[in-house]
């Protein structure tokens, strides 16, 4: 997408060096355009950890980057041992998230076709950079599927803004490029539809605030942002015409694990009939779980995330601050559960179906 | 309530002076103890509007206080027309709490027996101070009424501690003292059983993280800090029995306005068959209303309080930062409303009932 008017990824390999990855520094956006370099496995699990780099696709994204530079460390003579570890270690970094696991999977299946350490380089340098071309498809199509639902609720309100609530960022910095749930938006905005979405500002991390308004505002798509607090009493008054987030992880029945809060927004959107829509790539699912709350793990993290709040200082400089006293303990579950009777449509690459295990094996009959 | 072992009120009238009304400012909380000085209507109508004193019953008794102020002010030649001007000042300082023209009606008719302006004077001055009187004794009542339904959670999980959760701050210092959904914890923790509330932050002005979380730690009472997106995620693990919030209207058919984002906690507490209670002195009904969607106003405040997270840096100087681009249009709605179908239980002083008008007026037949 577009930064200041210069296409970008969230993630690419320098094409000069071959073996530098590059990805924008997330944490400090959205004041701070930054281009961060990760020269071996350990820049790509600490960027993870950190959050240089967040979202289902991108984590997954720069997992394969990871092992790709992992084997460029490999020695050898234990190629196949290093890569093994390599590929725990990237798994570990964050344990809600789908793509991780699934992208540490793609690569060790592309390189158990064996071949001397040179050659299996060759092949995860393809691999990674054949699963990031591939979220940008996924993403792109998408964006078209969802198009025909939003074109199909502006028919219905015509010269009228469709409003489209969104919770934290699903955007093209959460993929490497396009975005899950912000493709049908821009999708929509390219085909001349009215849109406007409303971005909860997504506590305690702030990426709907920090992020999606950043990446909206860059591609020049109207949008407002609100407290996470603000969705219900917007929809009770029929200023939200359809929400649609991401997902970290949805199992095989459609249960949505996603950023903590969704599952309000979805109690929300049943009250008052207005359609809960997630946005997924095909990688996302995992379909060895059907219950998403009793099987996926929900990642807890530093309670300090929430206790400060960073951002920049009216003179520009950068600051946190501490909203509460300084005794006061906290905790911080970065996923919520949205169960699957909530969720009115799935949208994935292969296209629109009910979120339930009948409604998701139509598009995925390989896994019945 | 004790702060650092001292007992105060939220506001006084200066013994010494007769003519100096005391608050705590919460704008400084929990950074700064600082007891702000009010001298005049202006002073008044200036730290409600600012909120130097916030919520339900404080607010009422800091209006009761400003007219007595303004009585002192009053010329003598145009005392009734001032008197009622100031009225009007007073209550279009807030738009959605029902108290502040509560306590501004319930001054006037104590003046309206009329008398000569130091009779006047003197009138008011008593009039506001049963007004804070009231108030207090009005939360201890919730508070033992509240401790009844706790102690029967107690019960049902001997031995085990009982989880409230609350949504931004009810407490002592949203009234004169004691609280309305604090009430019931403290008397529970008095009482000896075992309590432990989750503070909602209550975004965008952390009313949760800055209030409710010193007011829970100087008294004592157990609690954690955590986003307002995670209430959901708790209850559907069985981490909630109860919440209790308080309210600033509600209809006489039980529909309730309260800080944004209750309604949410309410969709989330009926989703899980967590009781969701909400505590209110008589002061804060509104017997005028019926549908709260329609009827109450909601207030919408400065953006700014969202762009903008204020506390403390690392050094423990007070600064603010901004979360967002700085070109990003926000929006900022500072109350919902819930409604009665989503509500357990009203506890008011007179006693528990439904949060329906049957239900109200067995409490209230002087209305029916």
């Amino acid at each position: 997408m577009q930064v200041d008017g210069q296409a970008y990824r969230t993630i690419w390999l320098d094409p000069d060096s071959g073996h530098t990855v590059r990805v924008i520094d997330q944490t400090r956006l959205p004041h701070q355009f930054v281009i961060k370099d990760l020269r071996c496995l350990d820049d790509v699990r600490l960027a993870i950890c950190d959050m240089t780099v967040r979202g289902a696709g991108l984590i997954g994204a720069c997992a394969a980057w990871g092992m790709y530079l992992a084997a460029l460390e490999a020695p050898d003579g234990s190629f196949e041992s290093f890569m093994a570890q390599a590929g725990r270690t990237l798994t570990a970094t964050r344990p809600t998230a789908s793509n991780l696991a699934w992208a540490v999977q793609r690569m060790h299946d592309a390189l158990s076709a064996g071949g001397s350490p040179p050659e299996q380089r060759r092949i995860a340098k393809d691999a990674a950079q054949a699963i990031a071309d591939e979220d940008c498809a996924h993403c792109e199509r998408i964006g078209q599927h969802g198009l025909a639902l939003i074109a199909e609720m502006a028919r219905r309100k015509p010269g009228q803004v469709v409003n489209i609530l969104t919770h934290c960022n699903a955007g093209w910095l959460a993929f490497v490029d396009i975005g899950s749930a912000t493709a049908p938006m821009y999708a929509a905005h390219a085909a001349g539809i009215p849109v406007h979405v409303w971005v909860d500002e997504t506590r305690p991390r702030n990426q709907g605030a920090s992020l999606t308004a950043w990446e909206l505002g860059q591609q020049g798509v109207p949008h407002t942002l609100i407290a996470d607090n603000v969705g219900g009493h917007l929809m009770q008054h029929g200023l939200v015409d359809l929400v649609i987030t991401g997902a970290d992880r949805v199992t095989r029945c459609g249960d949505v694990a996603n950023k903590i809060g969704t599952y309000l927004k979805a109690l929300a959107a049943r009250d008052n009939g207005v359609p809960m829509v997630v946005a997924l790539p095909s990688s996302t699912f995992d379909f060895s779980i059907r219950d998403g709350l009793t099987g996926i793990p929900i990642e807890e993290r530093n309670p300090d995330e929430l206790r400060w709040v960073s951002g920049v200082c009216a003179d520009a400089r950068p600051e946190s601050v501490r909203i509460c006293p300084a005794d006061t303990s906290a905790r911080n579950w970065g996923f919520d559960v949205t169960p699957a009777r909530l969720v009115t449509h799935l949208i994935c690459e292969r296209g629109i179906c009910d979120a339930s295990e009948s409604g998701i094996l139509t598009l995925f009959p390989e896994h019945a």
